[in-house]
């Protein structure tokens, strides 16, 4: 790959006008661009010619030209006089719920600082399903278009202001996100992605769109790349995930990349074909279903081991602080570890005899005191209900019948899988260990597994590198087949085979056979 | 060349979204169109991705796409239902004082409509170096532009009720003026257009810009062509002029074209090499400058004859009312014919002998008086001052001067020329037999004369016939060598030779010669 930038700088041999050579100032500079780039055609907006006679002579001709170049596209964003030279980018992680910008110099690609914020658009509605209703009407798309745009302008200016950066030296913004809020971003309507036959008003923008056309407020010329979607349920995200797990550049090992939540998004491959498939995996793999559940947070435990002796629970929080509940990667912790120690039996459910009096029954439903009220932070027992863990074991059932289900579709087995990625910053709190204990995911040897963590905003940050990976970003989107899981007899037969732990059929987990033989 | 339009309706074949192929909206439109094209990228806008889901939905994907497409450049504008797809351009000639707006069905190129007004720039200055110091600073420059524009939009929707057409159907907007109404109406600062080195702000647009960049209220998406400059003194409206008179498709023969006014612009060659000049012939070519001179416009004497015999003067009039005035080609054939009565001699003086009664003396200066007060549409004496005719005469001598240096850059000579056109409202006028007769232009058979009319709006009009047109357009800016024209001592001899009626040197106008020998 070479390291050309995106967006990168360039210093031309312009001449300075004279009586013999009165060449206008704009093709002038355009005349010396083409000939440092080797290029015969090259944009330039009207907002940059009307600009340019002052920015040139201001510098008596001598300028840093910004270059964008891709995909047979050239385009100059701007010039910059020799003493002020630095030019960023902006790398966005669009979540629905989340949103995080990275701020990095692009000549160095050094990331200068990153912010964290809440979407704005949970006011409207936490699910995406609610904002897409609400933007069913202009206006209502309108406005959540504006929250967002407003919040990050918001965000930008600060983060610009905090390291002394003018908003113009913001030429390229890079933004990642699912298909929904990709819509909403572009003030496209999200209307028909969830209806069938389920159709985006764009999958992909062949041409980088201009920050300014949706109002962002940095260069007036400033690149705007959105990663490309799939399809409905396949969105930019995901590119980004490929694009920064690489498997789109390996030509030895086939790799696996599993973004685990409320959606299992799966993708199968290498750098000669890619094949990706989405299921609802339920939201028990986020810790989003039991009690206790939440996201990860100070006093949240995030890792849990039971002495299969003792059966005493010892646990991990985040920040050490006294416990208040549980997120997704101590629950598939907390289960695979109730299982090994025989709290519970391969269907999932209560061993009362090893439980003891850790069990307790309320309205009828049996819980399992996790933490008692007097160890909590919360003053009260943090327990796991039977429900809770029978939610767990359908949602990691799904998860691993789509695996199954995709891995078979192309003639392959688990032992195929060089790499197995997992992307999602949840995904990079799971203990491979355990996930393969309950049977969510295939009994690799564990170096085969990497978490990847927010690769949302890891190949945002990406495309800046080179021309090289935007070219990826969009081949990964040509490369892509999607296929549509079919619910049918035989993917039912799979998951009701996995809804048992860790598999129906043992020989599947050989690594996991010690505890129960 | 073809007759595929620069901008037309296609109608691919879009295939209806069903589960088997979800392809979004806009990629599935572009994917379309790409195979109808046989091309390998389209740009949409965003503006139109976001309206294309309700467009094709509300058409059944059975939609006429407009495209736009030259210089390797594909552009969709629009899609249209069926009943409603016809769409139209606006050719504009751009003069400093009168603008011209044809209004055009693309289909077949019929002009629906012309409209003609003031420039509203006028208000600020009639003559163009007065509104250059006003754009000096950008709140002038702001101003000006809007005038313009929002005269233009005035018009533009006045011709648009008129016939009942949707603005969202102008879909392309051409448009030729001089180098510095092409910077007041783009916003581009013409500072420097005057002051040495006289640098433009750009000449040429190798895109197409979009009549939304400057606030054309047609469809947002409209194409605004610009036609390019060759430099300071050598615009669009030129490089319309050649492509209107065709003499870049001439292959065999040598051309020459010239646009009489204050400013002689002249261009030379054929299909295989252009050089052109630009240089001060004086604004009497124009009647500017003479006491009875004016704009041709009812009452002006726009033709004359004099009866050698009997020095009898009979004069035509437009709209044949009293005459008020003289235009231009008037004063041509006045003093033409007023050489050939023996009225004046070859250096342009009065003969007292022959002028008789009809010379009159006003403090020092002699009057011919052209149309007696009893006669006239003024009730005053209609009269030519020596002073009148001097002034022609430096005129007539230094476009002469002109085009004998510009042939002479060649090693060519007149005799060579196989068309000699004349652009321009007022060169439709001019007589040829008395512009030579006055020893103006050189003394070729009469039929090597064509009167082009407006080269201007004709030239922006071309340009919507066809790619090839557009693609003249550009070539024609690139053939084009431009020569200074050099005031030296050489330029100075042939000047005063060319002070005479027709010439000193009588062997350059043989037809002539029948009057004074």
């Amino acid at each position: 790959m070479t390291e050309e930038r995106l967006i990168r700088l360039v210093r031309p041999e312009i001449s300075v006008p004279e009586l013999k050579d009165n060449t206008a100032d704009t093709d002038r500079v355009i005349k010396a661009l083409k000939k440092h780039l080797g290029i015969d055609l090259l944009h330039v907006d009207l907002s940059l010619i009307r600009e340019l006679p002052y920015k040139l002579r201001d510098n008596n001709y001598k300028i840093y030209a910004c270059i964008f170049q891709a995909n047979n596209i050239s385009e100059l964003i701007d010039v910059y006089p020799e003493q002020a030279r630095d030019i960023y980018g902006i790398a966005v992680d669009l979540g629905s719920s989340t949103i995080v910008m990275r701020l990095i110099r692009l000549a160095d690609l050094k990331n200068i600082d990153e912010i964290t914020f809440r979407n704005p658009q949970t006011e409207i509605g936490a699910d995406i399903l609610t904002r897409i209703h609400y933007a069913s009407k202009p206006e209502g798309l309108k406005q959540l278009q504006d929250m967002l745009i407003n919040e990050m302008n918001n965000h930008i200016q600060e983060l610009c202001n905090k390291h002394n950066i003018s908003l113009d030296k913001i030429v390229g913004i890079s933004v990642a996100g699912n298909t929904s809020m990709t819509h909403l971003f572009l003030g496209l309507t999200p209307h028909w992605i969830c209806r069938e036959p389920y159709i985006p008003v764009i999958n992909k923008f062949e041409l980088p769109l201009k920050a300014s056309d949706i109002g962002l407020k940095v260069n007036q010329r400033a690149i705007l790349i959105v990663f490309p979607n799939v399809g409905s349920y396949f969105g930019g995200d995901l590119i980004a995930g490929i694009l920064a797990s690489g498997m789109a550049r390996q030509r030895e090992e086939i790799c696996m990349l599993v973004d685990v939540g409320t959606n299992a998004e799966v993708v199968l491959g290498n750098g000669d074909w890619l094949i990706a498939c989405a299921g609802a995996a339920g939201p028990a793999l986020e810790g989003g279903v039991a009690d206790i559940g939440m996201m990860a947070g100070p006093g949240v435990i995030d890792r849990v081991r039971i002495d299969p002796e003792t059966l005493k629970i010892e646990y991990h929080t985040i920040d050490n602080l006294p416990p208040v509940g549980i997120c997704g990667s101590g629950l598939i912790d907390l289960v695979a570890q109730m299982f090994i120690a025989g709290l519970i039996d391969i269907r999932g459910k209560f061993v009362p005899e090893r439980c003891g009096n850790r069990l307790v029954e309320k309205d009828g439903i049996m819980y399992f005191i996790v933490v008692p009220a007097q160890e909590s932070g919360t003053g009260e027992d943090l327990t796991l209900s039977q429900p809770d863990i029978d939610s767990l074991i359908r949602s990691k059932a799904a998860m691993y019948t789509i695996l199954t289900t995709i891995i078979k579709t192309v003639n392959l087995s688990f032992n195929d899988i060089g790499k197995f990625y997992i992307a999602g910053t949840f995904g990079s709190y799971i203990d491979p260990k355990s996930a393969i204990t309950i049977g969510m995911i295939p009994d690799l040897p564990l170096d085969t597994y990497v978490a990847l963590g927010n690769t949302s905003i890891k190949g945002a940050s990406l495309v800046f590198k080179s021309k090289d990976y935007y070219g990826e970003m969009l081949r990964i989107r040509d490369m892509i087949t999607y296929i549509e899981l079919n619910v049918n007899q035989e993917f039912m037969q799979l998951f009701s085979a996995a809804k048992f732990i860790p598999h129906t059929d043992r020989s599947l987990f050989p690594s996991v056979r010690q505890y129960y033989e």
